[in-house]
């Protein structure tokens, strides 16, 4: 079995799951409980919370931990509009943010708010001079997926920022979640105010993620209720999971720099093998974070290929994994503006630093003789 | 040890975590990805999803998971509203809800909707003929907690629900969050429109519950994005918790007779010691969840004896978990028009099947030393 589909999901790294165990059954207490078992579970969470402040050199009041990364979107989007709409109704974005952020905006849309999309170059690079432009007093808030989950292009949210504060007062909401563990970055220099993050993106579990958000941003919680999270993010904390996702968060940045030089390797490796077999690069490799690699055989259909790899144990996917069953054409290669059959051939490798070179050759036989096979 | 605040969230159980682990670590597959991996664990949530459909005798496309209940609830009340807001606005509830009822609709209430909070009796059950004056066509929801978390009175549905349908087609919401393990009851009798549950209030894993809606139930999503859940919940399926959720469920009802039993034992013999030392009993013994036992020293203030008792590795509560450490004074405990100081004295004891009578013998001997001591 080789797992090439990272970005869709990650293996728990081992480590985790050790340090989850004991909450689930002895160190079971409700973090809101006021006991010695409350207590330690409180600390737990907080000791996360801080964890992670301290790698992004953030303070720890400005992280909120969420279910996910869709949680920690739908929840900024909508509360910060629900706060802003009398200060302007426009929102902007790109043309190849995640669907949690284009669901989200498409019923704001509906209710009122006039959404803009900044559409992006042949790399799937966001349009400078088209974000510029339409850039005024109208608009609250600009959302923009940091690292591309399909194709793995990376956007100069340094530069983003800079136009964005030059021209307005809007909140600036990075979707960070395909970021970390894959490209290097230091999050305070984005200065940002909002991000979403989530942990089962770089070997955290699943259910839990966070969102942070600056101190003094206008916002309203999205679940209400028992007043958790400083009364922003109501419902019980899922403590194991809060505990996963801040251990997770650190072995990732602990190895990041040996992570990425051996993604970096690997993906070389197979990018060689593609244009050798007459495959075609989406992926920008010079501008994109390290594990993803978007490849087409034109005239293979990409399904048919993920289809014939999984059969031997390989597991890539197509786009994105939401969408990818229903064949719905992914949105982001249609915003590259690419040939037909190259969109239709497109698959996404996704690596991990748990991939092995190993691995990567066993795949990369396979797949000549399957593309060599669907060739014919 | 002696772990007595179930109500708060329980321990999770052994058999439940067995179930759990492959799917960190080997089945880690993302259910929406098209191969193998991504079926497995599709196939593994949709088999939690038929067992809870089974025991509950509705059909799985009824039951949707989420984070918690609290989300649960939020996108119940905020869903149906959104949708509903033209055929009426009138919302009723009752006075001894959860926080996560009651801040919603604070919420909905700021934007328009009319909450009216039907009163209970000193038994904590909603009077029935004050909910019969304010039916009214203007009524689009109506929302009970079947078993109350911090006294554990609980609400005669099936009546609620003859007298609403009744005198209106206003859709009916059930906070079931306290009756798994503790109750019987056939779901289906109930014939309720929508209902929250969490799988931590039943020996499952934190961070992952689940809601009941009707087929053919107007409502809208609270989390968008990539479509999961039938395009009602967005969000990577929580996998780990999804298995563990059903596990606990199954365990649950199969135990069900014997778990009663048990705690109806024990509740018994604390309930004698509680009166022999000069306390009052706040739950209606008679009509109440097995496990729920409120319990009052007047003189002594429920948060020193919860102190007390846990510095002797003994865990209760004062109030429910969320606002128990601020020391709020329970809304739950106003309602019934107590007494002010044995509203103060109040503590919960709240149990599940794993305790044993070796815990409630010491708990009884520590309580009666701890009690003897503070009343001097």
């Amino acid at each position: 079995m080789i797992y090439l589909d990272n970005n869709a999901t990650t293996r728990l790294d081992d480590r985790v799951l050790e340090v989850m165990l004991p909450f689930f059954t002895e160190k079971y207490g409700n973090p809101n409980s006021p006991h010695r078992m409350g207590y330690e579970a409180e600390k737990a969470v907080e000791d996360a919370r801080e964890t992670i402040a301290k790698i992004l050199k953030v303070t720890p009041r400005e992280i909120y931990f969420t279910s996910c990364a869709t949680e920690s979107i739908n929840w900024i989007l909508k509360g910060v509009a629900k706060v802003l709409k009398h200060s302007g109704r426009k929102i902007i974005t790109t043309t190849i943010e995640h669907k949690a952020v284009l669901n989200t905006l498409k019923t704001l849309g509906r209710e009122g708010f006039k959404i803009l999309y900044i559409p992006v170059d042949r790399k799937g690079k966001v349009v400078l001079e088209k974000l510029e432009e339409v850039l005024d007093d109208e608009v609250i808030l600009v959302s923009i997926i940091a690292a591309n989950n399909e194709i793995g292009t990376i956007q100069p949210i340094e530069r983003i920022v800079e136009i964005v504060r030059s021209k307005t007062n809007a909140l600036i909401h990075v979707d960070a979640v395909q970021t970390v563990g894959k490209m290097k970055f230091d999050f305070s220099k984005w200065d940002v105010d909002l991000a979403s993050f989530s942990a089962h993106k770089f070997h955290g579990p699943k259910g839990v993620g966070f969102a942070y958000i600056k101190l003094g941003v206008p916002i309203v919680p999205l679940l209400e209720g028992g007043g958790q999270e400083r009364g922003m993010r109501s419902g019980t904390q899922n403590v194991p999971g809060i505990v996963g996702l801040g251990k997770a968060f650190q072995l990732t940045w602990e190895e990041l720099e040996a992570s990425l030089e051996k993604m970096e390797r690997f993906r070389k490796m197979i990018a060689e093998k593609v244009q050798k077999l007459g495959g075609v690069i989406i992926t920008p490799l010079d501008e994109s974070i390290s594990n993803t690699l978007s490849v087409s055989f034109p005239g293979i259909r990409g399904s048919v290929l993920v289809n014939a790899l999984s059969s031997e144990g390989i597991f890539v996917s197509t786009g994105s994994a939401c969408g990818s069953r229903e064949g719905i054409s992914s949105h982001v290669l249609k915003a590259l503006n690419l040939d037909p059959l190259i969109a239709e051939g497109a698959i996404r490798i996704s690596l991990s630093k748990m991939n092995t070179e190993d691995e990567i050759k066993r795949f990369l036989e396979k797949l000549e003789e399957i593309v060599k096979y669907l060739k014919i």
